[in-house]
């Protein structure tokens, strides 16, 4: 069972927006077992809509259109869709109702632009938009399928995770199938497959590991395809046990076994352990803490931090000695720990990440060339450091040490 | 001169990433006057990269292939290239000569799957890449054109750059055009359209404005199209003719005539000032830092900060005054008053930028509901504040607050 996505837009073609819904439906539509050959883009216009739903059609048995729906969209969509079907629209009172409801909630009346919005292409089944005015439309012809949503980011996840993915587990069965994602920190991709080689040899039949790195992190993914008579039990076991496997020869690599992002980790483990964090960050900029912060409720274990970019700051604001930045520099182990206590002292917090370093493109010695960057974390009595050799690429190296002092928290927690 | 890009990768059909390159693409081929009228990404696979190079070469003029060359991709789409023009591949001593010095380079020897990688098909015209060690393709049949592009994002821009757009514009000449884009922030896109609606109202033949709004700032593009005998001083002539008018009425709303952003203009302005800043964050978590830092030299001016998420912080590191924050709380323009002066006096800089509000999800209050921002910008005579009532999304009213403060910054600093 092959699937096309068709995304409408002049925007996209000059690159004034990136197609992002695509990415998502081919995601979910892979997590779901189903397979996507093709992804276009196409113009604003109804005879390009018209001849890609035709070319489009004739090679996949599923076609999903996104945008060109709405007034201000001029409903391009729906009218290619009723020139494909070679039928006319009907006045439909249900969506003209619901979209009149809709603006009386936000105390406005609708114009002559909605009420020609309520016209529908004949034949199609209307799939309830509950984030919006455009309904999606779904329609089945020789055994193929033609549905359409809106552009809109929230409203087509909405229809697609509500409508359009259950209509075709319902129609085409789907074998069943799982994935689980194991979230790891501080080893890089290479390192990961050789660590757990054995297991990966040994794979039962119809399962697979897949990485996904990005700068300090590596997604592991774990899927299990099954055939028509497998249970979904079954299918689960395969890969919680591969998992498992996994996750126990990782040990504390692994942060999180699902989707949670680092900041969201630590902030957990800060709860739970009743401890509350600080920073003192140079070449990151307060990189770290934005992280920190943009998780809701973080206020409860982060207290803030010194952004000390200048050294000037570091000696007033976080006490590091003259004598250490002159006989070790600003990028060095013995000023990172400086760092270290003097946020915990002066920010009354139970734990503080401090890093230095060279963020680059230029600033760099032959000692210490532009990527070299320190990360100590710790509190008055333990202090855990590490060094990192990064590249010339600046904000790469700004996110790469931003992920490691983060995972170096986290690892700081769990051993003390 | 209708131009589809087809960019080759599974990892792109099943979301693991997206495709950015595309986007890259058809902004620069419309800046250069050439039409993007599809664009498609296909999987890994000879059959279906042939497919659709026979149907797109069928509907336009132009067709651009990224992805799918390269050892570790099994140049599948070099062999697609030699099926569609069904011809056979030779081997190009001159390819594996410098594959083998790319790899010497680094101390490395190239092995047979490098040796394989210098079989090129028959009649093609290779296109040098300085950045990899896959070259570009160029064909011409029938007055249509082919021609591929690794997928490795700095290779197909210099390719695209360096070789193919220029090849483009010989063979078509293209019409005279011309863009520029005016930098604001502060005014919202409607209210922008208004002040500059008798511009607009009167703009010459085959000019256009475009709004480019991103939280806080509005790109303003302004185009000329030319017919090919206009001169291209004249269609240049036209654009900066719009922008000036535009730049005259929007005044210190516009702040670059380019495609500068405003970390890097309020850079420029404090050092032209020989000024230096701080900040004093308390919503952003650093954000706002964290966007100076992201420019290279921004040691020149920026001291750096406290990030005092804490009220605790609030009075010990800024010196916020306990009965400020007990009589109008931390979200008020009191608050980032002393928040500034704070700054001012124990970083040691002429300038500080401070931030107080609710980020939400939650924390609001009837009278400060979830939104409510406070921003100043400042020194010890002269502070100027701004208040924002945002949405409830937090990482928007991050972003958002990061920009206007920047701005209010900016704005300061050309009054004061």
């Amino acid at each position: 069972m092959n699937v096309h996505i068709i995304t409408i837009g002049d925007e996209i073609l000059i690159g004034q927006i990136v197609d992002t819904n695509s990415a998502w439906m081919g995601e979910q539509l892979n997590l779901s077992g189903f397979k996507i050959t093709c992804i276009k883009t196409v113009q604003d216009q109804l005879s390009d809509i018209t001849k890609n739903i035709w070319s489009s059609i004739q090679e996949a048995d599923v076609v999903l259109l996104t945008g060109g729906l709405g007034a201000t969209k001029d409903d391009v969509t729906k009218k290619a869709i009723a020139d494909f079907l070679g039928t006319g629209m009907y006045y439909d009172k249900e969506v003209h109702d619901r979209i009149t409801s809709f603006f009386r909630k936000f105390g406005r009346e609708p114009n002559e632009a909605h009420r020609l919005q309520s016209y529908m292409p004949n034949g199609v089944l209307l799939l309830e938009n509950k984030m919006g005015t455009a309904p999606g439309m779904w329609f089945e012809t020789n055994g193929k399928i033609l549905a359409s949503m809106p552009g809109v980011p929230y409203e087509m996840k909405h229809l697609m995770t509500e409508k359009v993915i259950p209509k075709l587990i319902k129609k085409y069965g789907t074998k069943p199938i799982f994935h689980r994602t194991i979230r790891t920190a501080g080893m890089g991709e290479t390192s990961l497959a050789l660590k757990i080689e054995s297991i990966e040899s040994s794979l039962p039949a119809n399962t697979k590991i897949a990485y996904l790195p990005n700068l300090g992190e590596v997604r592991i993914r774990v899927s299990a395809f099954g055939e028509k008579d497998d249970s979904q039990e079954e299918i689960e076991k395969k890969v919680n046990d591969i998992s498992n496997k996994i996750e126990k020869e990782l040990g504390n690599f692994v942060y999180a076994g699902n989707e949670e992002n680092l900041p969201t980790t630590l902030g957990k483990l800060l709860l739970r352990k009743k401890m509350r964090l600080a920073t003192a960050e140079s070449c990151t900029g307060g990189n770290i803490a934005a992280r920190i912060v943009r998780i809701p409720g973080s206020s409860s274990y982060f207290n803030g931090g010194i952004i000390a970019y200048s050294n000037g700051i570091k000696i007033k604001e976080l006490g590091v000695k003259k004598e250490t930045l002159e006989s070790h520099g600003a990028v060095s182990e013995e000023t990172v720990k400086e760092m270290v206590l003097g946020a915990i002292n002066k920010l009354n917090v139970d734990l503080a990440i401090a890093v230095s370093g060279i963020a680059g493109p230029g600033g760099g010695s032959p000692e210490k060339p532009v990527g070299t960057i320190w990360i100590a974390v710790g509190n008055n009595e333990n202090i855990r450091t590490l060094k990192l050799q990064l590249s010339k690429d600046r904000l790469k190296n700004i996110e790469y040490t931003t992920n490691s002092a983060l995972n170096l928290a986290r690892l700081f927690l769990l051993e003390n």
